[in-house]
């Protein structure tokens, strides 16, 4: 049994763990921390855990976080690097699912985060926890940086078409749609349900800090300088992400269907639809899984590639539980294997 | 492992239980009958089970069901009836996910389902599927009548005050909301997101199928005439009931919290709530759970009980798993320890 | 044309308000007040208002309110009752569309509100501007105090049958249901779209500062002792409210829709449905409407009345219109002739 | 008084329609025809009419067309190109909201919409009724092709842009978010609230029939090929369409947003929104307005134009009323004049 503490945890990335670490039968949850809510039961600030999980909020200061096995951050960016120093020091791995250790350049993150980081000399050691791109890497790491959601969702759809020099890197769009908690639980006007809902808005187009980490690992798989325009979108539903891609083809098009197929075939958690299909986002509502399609609409120039994930899932939560998997040598799908909730 | 069939298994009842038997540890999932989608892949019509079950939609007559241990029927109204007597001469069991074994008075069902009933004489032998009530008799049941989703939220929360005689039992009401998935997956105008969405209304105020089975499950339950007003509403969600039920005290108030307590501590999957909760409907989502509360507002003569389910799931699905684990004499509680997905 | 002010206008019955005070003939916009938004348009803050209201939010103190010929407060409660003396004497009318001038008893008021009222003295002569109700009287009010939402659509549903009664006043439930809007224009976690869609729940079972308002104006209709079980729900949508009530014939039960419809034929804003109708929220989104349908299911003791407003219009900004045309001699109607937005 | 007919109205544009005829001042609506509901009256179907039509169904051979000065046509493709040539003949103008007369080539009409036309020679004499780029020919028009909901978003975005020849005609990307009532009030599984809430799926990327009605407005503005890229996406709200739209600059950035406004400054219903808007779908709700945000990513080669409308208003029925207003040289903005209903 993984001992595992949970720092922060009071947020919808950390229900969403807490969810999942409730089921996983290699885990012994140990302890989760939260400065506002110690003392207070989970299951009071969340009845969907009631039943499944009997431990009350702790203060950090007072949780036996380097007893632990692994700790999850799931708190607000500049959190974690505060504590992961003296957590790895102490023999503790860590899975940051914030964005404290995404970047590896420290100029662009203090650029980004409009912060000094705590421990810049981490960013190098830290893996970037793609399983589907940094695999080995995040097996023997000690420190994951769990990518953003959106990164998730496009830089899926974008790689197979990168790797292989398809496209032109200098020319890509992403369009991405996000439910609203992908906002987090904090208490906003912008994302009441009176605002939000019947409301479709873009926002950030003139920059988000999701793309930089999306540019960072195109770059990795292609080689070359990247070029992303990226539009989020805030759409009115709970969960789900649904990225539109487009890229300009470099030559005569390949057999992209395969192509796709080929760069999954094994993996556990992406699903290549068939030919012609348009993927739902409620198709992984609850699921670690990312499901893709390639479109190449009239023989054009242009590759449309779409790609669903569930935010708090394969966007946050279920990815950090199968890189805990990867770190700690177990099967990479265990207490993940839940069929999506449709309808 | 259990030999299990499905018949039906296209509409919302049907995809959550497949959902629910993907995931059990003793299922052995033979056939998915459908005359319609006869076929087709599962996983065509439902993409959250690609992955998941890899099954092929079969049409009834060339399917192996006599060779089932169990089927399942997730059909609409008066397709059962039909094929359960040779089922059951064949030596296997049966759960009815809908009314067809409901009630147990033959002219009451043919008034209410419009259409005579093809084997009425086994109306005395299902066991309505309600363990909180029935538990030994499903245990040794043949044929389980699985019960409707209003049926399950309202007798749940009646029932401590009505066993115990503490309020008239000849003036119950039942005000309950109903996610739109209880008007199941068919082409209707009515249940449009255009329609249904941003909007909230009653229906079936003059009559609903579902008055009669309470009806009859709170008699038994008090041994007097019931009467009981029951006005549903059609919310706007996909999942989830929220009953809100008034009843009269005959007397002075008993502790009323520790009534509901104590009636049901030993139910896995009936959770009465602290003191002054209001459950939410999304506090059960995807799960077995009915959440209970008992309010006596102001100290009144009116007792308050809000009771919430997952219409698909304790409301159907779930509970007919249930009923399954009790028939073959399995932990009650296999294959349904998931937690609600929240948010 | 009538001078108007406005005081506050940041929240949904205020940009509702101004909506409707822009299309309004009669209606000359002087000024809305805010002190957290001075000096910002309304249209940055409200983009429906974007050429339609072109204005900048002023400071209270800055503002020619005693210039006015009518100030409404869209305020907290607590706020107007500071400011309506001064501007009642001098000579400018007031509408409040908050709670500070609805209970005639100052205890209570006090009780409810929790904090001591500023002019207790203007309880008694405040007009209760249910226009169905108090017609004449908001004629010749100076300062009229505007129904909650709540409160309108459930003393709409009940009076004709208190008027006669045709029920027991001392056993009546309110069961209603309203949209988020309901619950202002704030920052809150509880009505975040990731935690309200998709969800349905009660609260405030145990007491509702809108409950004893409803009694007052049930009490004076009734001229007895009235006794009301009020339970609320929050409901996945922006706008509306459903209420469903429930009451006790005291004898043979009369000819109710004729009753219902008699009782409203004269009145421009209250639609008696017909016999079998179930009104949807819908049918009054954005419009001043009331619809209402009486039902009485099989022939029974209880009668059941379906009540369906905007929360935002009938029972907030419209009534407050149809409020000041009736102060100023207007047709009752002028700039509510607007259809309900439907889909 | 314009005397009006309505064939069809049993559908979304068909109610929006009524809705905005019934408040227009100098429309004389005479009748409004349906064969499937012929004798039920509007208010049946559409309860938000109640009281502000009252009118029933005629079927439409009983019904006097040509006694009327207008006809629009709220119907199913296929079907105004029967009638209207014989309308024309009598002197009635007509509006076809559907798509009959919005291709000009006839070879490219029966390839997209599957069928021969009925009278292809009008093509050529029908006027596409986007107000912004064919005013004056929209005055002098008997015969009014009104623009489809998607093409008036995506065409009022792109148009100054290629207009000046700024962007390159030949990779136009629009990325587009409709609202469910853009599929129309059809009982169809795929867009119940059960299947469409909680959900965002692209549709039709290999092709769609607004893709050539787009193609063709945007080279008649630029004179040059187009290639457009242009992907739909079903968006879980009732109401709106959010364009989200690409292009590549072709020299260095002019001053866009002067551009903008320039092109749009005597516009009655474009509303050009601040440097570094987000405009929302919910900022024109039920409103006439197309709302429009130019951004340029930091300075990079791609232009993103940020377009919303009401796909019922401004995208069908508003823009109906808007070319009826010019054909019989009224005011551009009678009856339009309402402000969005917001929240």
């Amino acid at each position: 049994m993984i001992k595992v503490g949970v720092v922060g945890g009071t947020g919808y990335t950390g229900v969403e763990l807490l969810r999942l670490l409730a089921a996983h039968p290699q885990v012994d949850l140990r302890a989760v921390t939260s400065r506002g809510e110690a003392g207070r039961h989970l299951a009071d600030l969340f009845p969907n855990l009631r039943g499944h999980v009997d431990l009350v909020f702790t203060h950090p200061d007072e949780s036996d976080l380097p007893g632990c096995d692994l700790v999850f951050f799931a708190t607000p960016n500049g959190t974690a690097m505060q504590l992961v120093p003296d957590l790895l020091a102490a023999g503790v791995k860590v899975i940051d699912l914030a964005a404290d250790f995404r970047l590896r350049d420290p100029a662009a993150w203090e650029h980004w985060y409009g912060m000094p980081h705590a421990c810049p000399e981490l960013l190098a050691e830290a893996v970037y926890g793609l399983p589907e791109v940094n695999r080995e890497a995040v097996r023997g790491a000690r420190l994951v940086a769990n990518p953003g959601c959106y990164p998730t969702a496009v830089q899926l759809g974008f790689l197979p078409l990168l790797e292989q020099g398809l496209v032109e890197p200098g020319n890509l769009i992403a369009d991405t749609k996000s439910g609203v908690s992908g906002a987090g639980r904090k208490a906003a006007v912008g994302t009441l349900l009176a605002e939000a809902s019947e409301n479709m808005k873009a926002y950030g187009v003139a920059g988000h800090r999701h793309q930089p980490e999306i540019r960072q690992g195109l770059r990795a798989a292609t080689q070359q300088p990247v070029e992303l325009t990226f539009v989020p979108h805030l759409t009115p539903m709970i969960r789900g992400i649904h990225a539109t891609l487009y890229a300009r083809l470099t030559g005569a098009a390949a057999d992209l269907q395969s192509l796709f197929e080929q760069r999954y075939a094994d993996e556990p958690f992406v699903d290549v639809m068939p030919l012609g299909a348009h993927p739902e986002t409620r198709s992984v509502r609850g699921a670690n899984h990312c499901r893709l399609a390639v479109h190449h609409p009239r023989g054009g120039q242009t590759v449309v590639v779409l790609s669903v994930i569930d935010n708090l899932v394969k966007g946050a939560a279920g990815q950090a539980v199968q890189n805990m998997n990867l770190m700690f040598g177990l099967d990479e799908t265990t207490g993940l294997g839940a069929a999506a909730l449709l309808p």
